[in-house]
């Protein structure tokens, strides 16, 4: 384990055997509905839980007491939410109480732009560093980690992953999460860390660099403060492993509008630029084109180059997806001479059908033919191709019934990605039917489950794929 | 009416008062299916149809002729569905019958790259020329007119409306129809024109130019044959009516791809785009961005400005939105200090809810409050605003019920985008639950049915309302 500021009191971030939630809720319902004993009893945390509440007895079942100090035991995570002007105090008695990690939940800090919170977070600062205790937020949701069962949303997953995430803001990040789960990706940890008086950014992206659960990286800020430590960071991670990361505020007027969100510098569009082409850094725009990105890293082995060969259809789709493949920076070659003497053997000389890239092989009328399978090993096979893509249009199928086409189409599609010996990409082109679109979303569960990558959307594929190369040719060359 | 290649023939190209089918099968089922005489049926062409086919007596319930000579009757339209090798003698009878236009549905000519098919297109267009009749292909699905009945696919739309399409693919143009269609976008006439040997692309242009049903352009093409008069056509086309076009085989590759598809010179990347440039086309890359870019179009007044309104959640999800807006050449000014001011006796000074563009009005946890109509006026009322998008994210309201959100929504949104003194623009956030995608579509056809646009994801509304920017831009200079 590399030596970070996280590194000594990992235990305690992230796996504390007890935790105390000062400002707990005596009203049981309001408790159960957003209060912190709340989550952490729902989500099943195994440790210790302390609620810390001077006018109650018991809070959902558990004895309350009236202050930290009044605990008998060792505390090693405190939970933070009483009234900003409360909270310098009760860090002070955390503080003395030797708890390990203080988690502030509250806002009301630097972030409201007024010299009362400004004020308030002087002195957390201070208290903090005269202390040996470390302190995540002021103005933030903390820590998710599903090994130790800490978390601060009940509906996250309980499975543990091998993403490590870390973002700026609470609820974009909750939001980030919650798409993620639904799509079958699943956490290391996760931090939300705010205002960051004492651990910051570059702490957690130190600790995640040698975290040997955290495979992947996925970062959501808007605004750095301490620069230097932040890039240098990212460039230790992207060494090792692959980071996207959402920058809001990228933009002119969205800076302004970052300033107004988390009161944090967003820095010019330019740096950004430079610094995601200096490190592999995989930036994406959306959340929703972040969990797509992060489908693509999981399920894909490194992709070598950006020679994709493409199995759908021909004609126009073909011509259309060979366009977006080179407009997000892939290139669609020639396939090898072998290659297409192996492709004619399976692919009948019928008006339309070419045995060029894109090609289209045994899209038989009623689902996939036998010469399917075979002809993705054929191109995956070609040594001019780095990556296979495949899309599928599952309304031309509609009429012969859709669930059977999909249940074959999943199995199949599997199968053959389990062994092809490139990485293999799987698409589906969506439109309005309800039906299609439910079942592309089991379809993609399925794929998911089995490790395969599966998108709606030829685009969104391509994209996807697109901006993995520059990232695996980066870490080839450094 | 402008002197152009069909004002003349017009009523014979797209209201035809007979038609014959040369080719018809005697196999009723077989004709039904995805035979032509088949298709004017079911799509209820109402003028006379004669079937043409020597050993038929009879074609679902039409008098078949032997010979196209043999029909007493004078014949506007022929359909040719006949092998291409006999072809050039069918066309010869036609030509012989004082058939005004004749349609070559056949493939097999100079797409192939060989030297039959090369002669017998030749043969084609030495007889056609000699005529007074015209022509349209060989190797395209001619023409779908909703007024008239005339179409080439049953399953389109029988309502018409104002949108001309050109495309020279048949497949793809099918689907684009098929997509537009389920999107609730109505043509006035659409044309696959497939090799053109007499009548072209630039002539159907030229028609949409004068066409008085005709007010919005939608144009598939790969390559053109005559350059010069396809950019002119063009020119005239964008100086009166938005153009939209995609163009297939754009890149490097995607031009190899579209030799072997469409036989025809794709063009310089760096060509079209000086074109579209100079011509106020509205460039989009996919068919479901066509479709969306047509929605757009219909729906909104000519928007005067890129200075958009945001009005949705501020936070995270406002900054990201107001990052994509600058990404498509919009921008998310200050509003005026009379409109914040005015917003901010409707805004309650909450923690995180502001003033400031974007804008977080009135989004109740149960529904729009009695403030989102009144926020949406303000926002549209500032000088500063060109354009006002308003997103919402169905998710966070699943738990109240989202039929009756929906229901709530809905109404709220053509009720206010009948008034607003600025184009609106709607969209909705998706995610991957199938009850807001079912909810989504559902709202979207009733905003369409009311001229509302409405889109799902901020993405799509985002690109599509910047994208009509340079074209009002050049209308407006030109």
């Amino acid at each position: 384990m590399i030596d970070t500021a996280i590194s000594h009191i990992e235990d305690y971030v992230f796996n504390p055997r007890s935790v105390a939630v000062i400002g707990a809720s005596s009203d049981s319902q309001k408790e159960m509905s957003g209060g912190w004993v709340g989550r952490l009893i729902q989500f099943g945390y195994k440790g210790n839980i302390y609620p810390i509440n001077p006018n109650a007895e018991n809070i959902l079942g558990l004895k309350a007491y009236p202050s930290i100090e009044s605990v008998a035991g060792s505390i090693d995570y405190a939970i933070v939410a009483v009234p900003a002007r409360a909270v310098p105090g009760v860090v002070e008695e955390s503080v003395k109480k030797g708890v390990k990690v203080i988690h502030v939940y509250t806002a009301g800090f630097s972030e409201t732009g007024r010299e009362t919170g400004g004020r308030l977070q002087a002195k957390l600062e201070e208290l903090i560093h005269a202390s040996t205790s470390r302190l995540i937020g002021p103005n933030c949701m903390g820590v998710y980690c599903p090994k130790s069962g800490l978390t601060f949303d009940p509906r996250f997953s309980q499975e543990h992953g091998s993403i490590g995430f870390l973002s700026q803001t609470g609820v974009g990040g909750r939001r980030l999460i919650y798409l993620a789960n639904q799509r079958g990706l699943r956490f290391s940890k996760a931090i939300s860390y705010g205002n960051a008086v004492d651990l910051d950014g570059p702490d957690f992206l130190d600790y995640f660099v040698a975290d040997t659960d955290t495979n992947f990286i996925l970062i959501y800020v808007e605004g750095v403060r301490r620069g230097r430590a932040f890039f240098q960071a990212l460039r230790q991670c992207t060494k090792t492993k692959p980071v996207v990361m959402l920058k809001g505020g990228l933009s002119e007027s969205g800076a302004g509008a970052a300033v107004s969100h988390t009161a944090s510098l967003a820095g010019s569009q330019q740096v950004w630029q430079t610094l995601f082409k200096q490190t592999g850094i995989i930036h994406v725009e959306s959340l929703e084109e972040a969990v797509e990105q992060m489908v693509a890293l999981v399920n894909l082995p490194p992709v070598r180059g950006r020679r994709v060969g493409l199995v759908g259809r021909g004609g126009g789709i073909g011509v259309l997806a060979t366009d977006m493949c080179e407009a997000q920076g892939l290139s669609v070659p020639q396939f090898s001479a072998e290659t297409r003497e192996k492709l004619s053997e399976i692919t009948p000389a019928e008006a339309g059908s070419s045995v060029r890239n894109p090609v289209e092989i045994g899209l038989g009328k009623r689902g996939l033919s036998e010469h399917y399978t075979e002809g993705l090993n054929i191109v995956a096979s070609d040594p001019q191709i780095d990556v296979v893509i495949t899309f599928l249009n599952p309304a031309d199928y509609l009429h012969y019934g859709i669930g059977d086409w999909f249940d074959q189409v999943s199995r199949e599609l599997i199968e053959v990605g389990k062994t092809l010996p490139k990485p293999f990409v799987v698409t589906f082109l969506q439109g309005r039917d309800p039906t299609i679109f439910e079942s592309i979303i089991q379809i993609q569960d399925r794929c998911q489950e089995a490790g395969i990558a599966c998108f709606s959307g030829l685009d969104v594929a391509i994209k996807a794929v697109g901006k993995l190369i520059p990232y695996y040719k980066f870490r080839h060359t450094t």
